[in-house]
């Protein structure tokens, strides 16, 4: 076994940035790279590397600013409106369009609109014309020496036309950055092959080089690196022989591996930080060896990303000479108390909506493994070192990773999952740019709850009431009594039992479950709901269930833990069960519904939500997945 | 000589895009473009064609979530904090990394930090653990089947790790939209030729190209056509047979060009818009051949630019999936009267600052013939269609070119231009990001009355006051009474007569000026005032000066004025008779102020540029340019 470092530093992130800034400065790293020439149709997005001067006026020559005929201005003084002057065509007056050189001798145009033409030869004009009355002149746009763009500035399409149009067929650019990324760690494999059972997918490399082209870089990968000292060592000789302007190695996820990150780093150079106080993050390295720096990138997705974005593109953008980025920052509201490490710098991603007239952050999972919760997040909140976290209702500062006018639109669905929200989701984007949906999963009570302080438009229920027989309307009665809220049918879904393949323990129904591990849902799930009342129905107390303290947080998740054999059954829906290839025995058809308060009904958003719902060829699909059935969707309960 | 068409349409622009919008439909063009399938490394700011979903689990087994000892959980239960358990290594407890999977037989991983090592074979545990604990179980991310794309989203670094994590190498992706872009106009050469008198640089082919690339779209520019209808219908079937999906015509400068577009169009197909009620851009055409949206774009480079804005790109992102780009738009003042065609859409460029909490949007030239006032421009402001423009003072809706905060920090320098502060900018930018400089240039008079009205943080200014002989300080004191003004040295500049090459009209002071066309400064401008002294001390009136009244705004313009034979003298600064090869006669040193409001003097940004001025650096290339001094620069004055 190898030897094991168990602590990290914890070194702030501003001073794991300054340490990073000196080693730089003295390696003389820390300026804008130099500048490299290419053709003007190829420097969209690439930096000038130097001020651009007019190399020729332009326009180069007096032109028509008018389509007209072109004069000698002397030549027209004795025009008047009571006795027309009349020019012979093609000797005092030649015919010019807009952008035309004025002919030899002239030196004003006459508009068309201001000459009659008395026969083919001859033109009759009214007044005199002053000398360079509509004419563009030379240097009307630039004149030669004139500084046309700066240096260090990112080249846009109109800055291309004006470099062309002032001689410049070429531009001096900022070279690229260059970057070497190596991933390490012998549980990996390249995301193009299947990975094994104890294989996992590399795709951080994917991701920091997506991000790093993104910001006018070029990143290199190599091949994986498995744990090995030696081999990393090389790899880094390897990558350091290229003469790149940085070097990412990217740890597998596990600690032994950040462990040889830092102990190459030591023996081919110097290391400056190991390990630095943000979440998700923390285990970032930080050296430099024969003047390169090299990141140790933490193995863990989310945290990948965010070293991307803290410590490697700052630097790119410092070497292409630009600003740090600045993101839209926004002050939103917190639908969740946060907690917080005092001692880290902390970033949290958030989903975002606007509702009755307030953005709301509501907090997505935190799991630095979690890639999906960077994938949906709307925002980043970040919470500063010496902060032990917000209360709900707090303020927190959001940057945001879609534009406001995005979140704006946003419709925030709470509550119960279905899966087929996401088809909705499908439709709503063919068919619609008013409204997007963000759903976050809370379950159907907590959706109702959500919906009572103001953190949702929508939320998703299937809430059986055993007294009335029905589904959802005394729930809202209970939970949301002084709030109108209307009720529309989203489907009819298919509960029932998730069994393992081939169903070896013979389960047929609820009674059964006495000999099973149970896997249960969350409290406050409608079908968390559903399985006490059956169980109440066949005379079952939870504690002659197995695991029912066991909780999973969707239908998707309790088949997962079924197909791996966490426990012998579940209950959910039909579609989850067959999305696993797992067996399924049918209890009970049940309605799903979307509350929606009724101030919120008539927002253009939430009407084209339900022209959707409505929409014919999203009930035909709906209808048509395993476990649904759609002829009441769209259609109003209460 | 050809028939010549004078009068175009005047479609609202609302109206004009319906009429693509109804067009593109009738011709099953209006929706996005079908997919086509990418590897994952290649599909960075491309949109997804279809919804994705997880093709296998993510992790995909159940893995360590800490660093530790797997074990089976059932096996700890007697382990007490008072009665240590003994586990043997690699039997009963297994060392395992985060992220690696769980050995066969283990439900459970026991922190580093919660174990003894007794001996080489054996550890001591102090508590049971529960089965699960600090384990990552299969499907925490990502379970399959489950939605992690939508469809029409615009991939980032992120999303090509998650779809990578669940199972994809490649990626359906809307096909990049192909737009063939033809030039016309007889009077055109490609930018790559330097032009020769009479031709024009075509470059907006250049811009339209960049504009489609960046918006994620393919662009393809023919050879330019001139102004024939025969080989511009030849040239539009060529297009049509590659079966693009858009066709952009080029017109030159002309309106003859327009009207060939217009004859071409109609010759193949169907002529729905000519001549739209946008300013800058009027003669825009829309025509549909081969079901093939054909776009002719009007010659005048900023006309062509915003052409592009408003009708190709909302197509290109249209056909993408994508909803129409929103621009970040805020409210701004105006600093100048706005007049503007009631008919019209009229489209203005601004510089903007902010300056004491407001942002301030001060117009730059309206020439649909002068790119450079795109390429400075920091947004552009919209005056809607039926209004007749707005008053100074009045809010102004700008859609921003440049983030806010970039518009934040900027310093905006009002008043003479000298072309030196171009390389104090050059300075500044490589020195600090903590500002940037935009210079408006309205003469060194109209740089005080715009500090007076709290326009400008500085003003740039060289007015000379001959009863105190001095420059400046006397101006202040009659322009700024009430604001108390730092003034900081720039530079001494020579001042002197602009003549032709070798002087022809043997021109050797202002006593000979009664012989020459005189090229003259606008009022207000300290060339200006200096002339008029001049004038005075020799005896001389305005009256006496053939060419007083025509007035150029800046040195290079009156050195261009005499460079072309438009006057025969002109007063202005030696730079800029060098620069075009002109001669010279030097009449005496002046002194280029920047006047500052004190209440500006210590902002982050005025400092940063007061420590630019004081740079060793910057004064020496300063002092090296011809006709200037230095060693007063940055020295206070007042």
């Amino acid at each position: 076994m190898t030897k094991r470092n168990i602590y990290l530093e914890d070194v702030p992130l501003a001073e794991a940035r300054a340490k990073l800034q000196r080693a730089l400065i003295a390696a003389g790293r820390a300026g804008p790279l130099a500048g490299e020439r290419v053709p003007l149709a190829q420097a969209l997005a690439r930096v000038t590397a130097e001020p651009l001067r007019a190399r020729r006026s332009s326009p180069h020559f007096h032109c028509a600013a008018m389509d007209g005929y072109a004069v000698d201005a002397a030549a027209t003084v004795s025009a008047r409106e009571t006795l027309a002057l009349a020019l012979r065509l093609d000797e005092d007056a030649f015919p010019v369009n807009t952008g035309d050189p004025l002919p030899e001798g002239c030196n004003a145009v006459i508009m068309i609109e201001n000459v009659n033409q008395a026969d083919e030869r001859t033109l009759l004009i009214y007044a005199a014309v002053a000398p360079w009355q509509h004419v563009r002149l030379m240097g009307e746009d630039m004149v030669a020496t004139e500084t046309v763009l700066q240096v260090n500035h990112l080249l846009r399409p109109v800055d291309l036309g004006a470099l062309a149009g002032c001689g410049h067929q070429n531009v001096a650019v900022r070279r690229r950055p260059r970057v070497v990324i190596i991933p390490t760690g012998s549980e990996l494999v390249p995301f193009e092959r299947a990975p094994g059972r104890g294989q996992l997918t590399e795709y951080n490399s994917l991701i920091l080089s997506a991000q790093i082209r993104e910001a006018g870089g070029d990143a290199r990968v190599t091949e994986i690196i498995g744990d090995d000292v030696t081999r990393l060592r090389v790899a880094l000789q390897d990558a350091l022989s290229q003469k790149p302007d940085l070097i990412l190695a990217l740890s597998g996820s596990s600690a032994g591996a950040h462990d040889y990150t830092a102990a190459a780093v030591t023996d081919l150079g110097e290391l400056h930080v190991h390990g630095v106080a943000v979440r998700p993050g923390h285990p970032v390295i930080i050296g430099m060896a024969a003047d390169t720096p090299i990141i140790g990138v933490p193995g863990y997705p989310v945290s990948a990303a965010l070293t991307g974005e803290l410590f490697v593109l700052p630097l790119i953008r410092a070497w292409l000479g630009l600003p740090p980025s600045e993101p839209t920052t926004i002050e939103a509201v917190t639908t969740r108390k946060i907690a917080s490490p005092i001692g880290d710098d902390d970033f949290v991603r958030v989903a975002l909506a606007e509702i009755d007239g307030r953005i709301q952050a509501t907090p997505l999972q935190r799991g630095a493994g979690v890639i999906t919760s960077l994938v949906r997040a709307d925002g980043l909140a970040h919470i500063p070192r010496f902060h032990e976290g917000v209360d709900r209702g707090a303020a927190l500062s959001v940057s945001l990773y879609h534009p406001l006018s995005a979140i704006r639109r946003t419709l925030m669905i709470m509550g119960s999952h279905d899966p087929m929200l996401d088809l909705l989701a499908t439709y709503l984007r063919l068919r619609s740019t008013a409204a997007r949906i963000v759903s976050v999963n809370v379950g159907s009570i907590g959706g109702l709850v959500a919906l009572r302080r103001g953190e949702a438009h929508l939320a998703g229920c299937h809430l059986f009431d055993p007294e009335s027989a029905s589904y959802n309307i005394s729930y809202l009665e209970r939970y949301l009594r002084d709030e109108p809220v209307a009720l529309v049918t989203f489907a009819q879904r298919e509960q029932g039992l998730i069994l393992p393949a081939g169903n070896p323990l013979g389960i047929a129904g609820i009674a059964d479950l006495r000999r099973a591990r149970y896997v249960n849902r969350q409290r406050g799930a409608g079908t968390r709901v559903l399985f006490d009342y059956l169980l109440g129905q066949h005379d079952l107390a939870p504690d002659d269930i197995v695991g029912y303290e066991r909780e999973e947080a969707t239908h998707l998740a309790v088949a997962a833990a079924v197909a791996d054999g966490i426990g012998d059954c579940g209950m959910g829906l039909r579609g989850a069960a067959e999305a696993l290839g797992l067996d399924f025995i049918g209890l009970m058809w049940e309605r799903f519904d979307l509350a929606i308060p009724r101030r919120h009904l008539d927002t253009e958003g939430v009407q084209a939500l339900l022209e959707t719902l409505n929409d014919a060829d999203f009930k035909r699909e709906l209808g048509a997945q395993s476990g649904y059935r759609s002829d009441e969707t769209g259609q109003r309960v209460v």
